[in-house]
């Protein structure tokens, strides 16, 4: 079953969503519009926007009002990557050169910081104040993961705290704040904003555990880039940390790979599937998905708690 | 006489103000405070929040309450000289390394993403949930300017209109919005606030049209880098745009410098003088102060007002 499947009552809404963000972000300027294509041609499947809308559902569902936390976070989403894209001279160094990152740097970051401002803008349209918070809040701790993964990155060192945290930060809370600000904006009952608030930080945990193993198992073709680029960029994952814990020549390889850019990987992602590490994170995924799917008990039945649901097996059985 | 000598009551205020904005800038983290000790020693007059609480006086003044505006105004300007320092490998081409520029540029980019992050979460305890709006649209068009300077630089068709929005958004905008704000969180008059608004805007461009004159007359160790730099860095500013209108050798000279970055910055400078360009820069500078000062007789008469007109006066002689 094909994610758009999932939420195709919603189909027109989403699509509506779409538009705005478009709208949004082509600020009718050369500069921004070069950004603009590239992000809206990358496409994306827009999660962030339905668990918005599918939340919204256990209130009182209102597209005009939830639309500005729909399009906004959808928005920070993107800005995130576009962030992302800037390069330093010690990634250029290390082969990351990529098509995107022939942009100028400035470019990339202002292009960013123009859409997280206007998306920022946009949802203080919101009758509820106090969306206002809780998304500031939520984009303060996701700097905060960006600004952790700098120190991380390249670290052999790294335990499992570090790791959900820096994820919590980077996919979770994100997710989790869509749910909560979709709730919140259609006056749901508080209950049921903190069960969606709970359903969205454990699929979110899973989704990027899950996105990490992707990162190793999967095909250059399926990915779009090389597997393990992770690894190679020096960012440590689950799986990683789990092999280099069982397999003590494997972690000498891969202290190698992270000091020096040294390597097979190939053969570092054998040892790290032989390890038996992809099945202990697909474990923790699924873990999470279990939790997910129990917030989901304190919520009526019905249309949108089923979707919810699929969408967290969906998540849990993603290979592409 | 000295800025500080201006606000001299504020002196408590405003040293409390700082200490909130260390407080919130160092974020207990290696990374950050790295950035954030090179800003608090860059120190700065902290001129916007003196606006802020100069223009909270004319409603019901409570340090409490308007710190959350004066706070982040303060980490928002910070925050923009940050990302100004993240560098393209053209500007390195052109020499702009800095002592500052041994930054990893992801480092400069999540710091001032960091810190516009907090700003904006501090604004939000505001008890007025207009700040939220205002402050948003401001940060929109901040951006905007910057993404226009990117398109303008190195351009040496530059109208004077051009120049106006650039140097509103990147520079008077911000000052509007410090008074605006000010008065808003302390619900002074509308038309007080009015007032103060047009008051802080007329100010911020005579403020820049200033800086870019210092830019041409000030010597290296005033100016703190060489005489000349916006326009080896391809920033056409106002008395370059006039000169280059008045003398179409200095013209020639000026592109040249734009597109090749050949040619004798001093002599080029010379010629601006000589063209009447800093005559005419001050005259627009003093235009504007003039109309500041008008809009400030709509003001009741006091310390604050007579402190907000001391304050423009200050910039209109500004030597350094």
């Amino acid at each position: 079953m094909k994610l758009t499947d999932i939420y195709l009552h919603l189909r027109n809404d989403i699509n509506k969503i779409e538009k705005e963000i478009e709208r949004n972000i082509d600020a009718d300027h050369p500069v921004l519009q070069m950004a603009s294509s590239h992000l809206l041609k990358a496409g994306g499947k827009r999660i962030r926007p339905v668990f918005v809308l599918l939340s919204a559902q256990f209130g009182d569902y209102d597209l005009n009002e939830v639309k500005n936390i729909a399009v906004p976070l959808e928005m920070i989403h993107m800005a995130s990557l576009v962030h992302d894209d800037v390069i330093d001279d010690a990634e250029l160094r290390r082969g990351k050169k990529t098509i995107k990152s022939q942009w100028d740097n400035r470019v990339a970051m202002y292009t960013g910081d123009y859409i997280f401002a206007r998306a920022i803008e946009i949802a203080t349209h919101c009758k509820e104040p106090a969306v206002n918070s809780v998304l500031a809040d939520a984009m303060v701790e996701m700097v905060l993961g960006e600004v952790e993964q700098i120190k991380d990155q390249f670290d052999p060192n790294q335990n499992l705290r570090m790791y959900l945290r820096r994820i919590k930060r980077k996919t979770a809370l994100l997710i989790e704040v869509s749910c909560q600000l979709g709730a919140l904006a259609a006056n749901a009952r508080l209950e049921y904003q903190k069960a969606l608030s709970k359903y969205g930080y454990y699929v979110g945990m899973a989704f990027q555990i899950t996105d990490d193993i992707l990162d190793f198992v999967g095909t250059e073709k399926e990915l779009g880039k090389p597997a393990g680029s992770d690894l190679i960029q020096g960012n440590v994952t689950l799986p990683a940390m789990y092999a280099m814990e069982k397999d003590p020549e494997l972690k000498k390889m891969i202290i190698e790979l992270l000091e020096t850019n040294k390597g097979d990987i190939s053969i570092i992602i054998e040892k790290i599937k032989e390890s038996g590490a992809i099945k202990y994170s697909k474990k923790m995924s699924d873990r999470y998905l279990s939790k997910a799917n129990q917030a989901l008990t304190d919520l009526p039945d019905g249309h949108p708690k089923a979707a919810l649901k699929q969408i967290a097996n969906y998540i849990g059985d993603r290979k592409f």
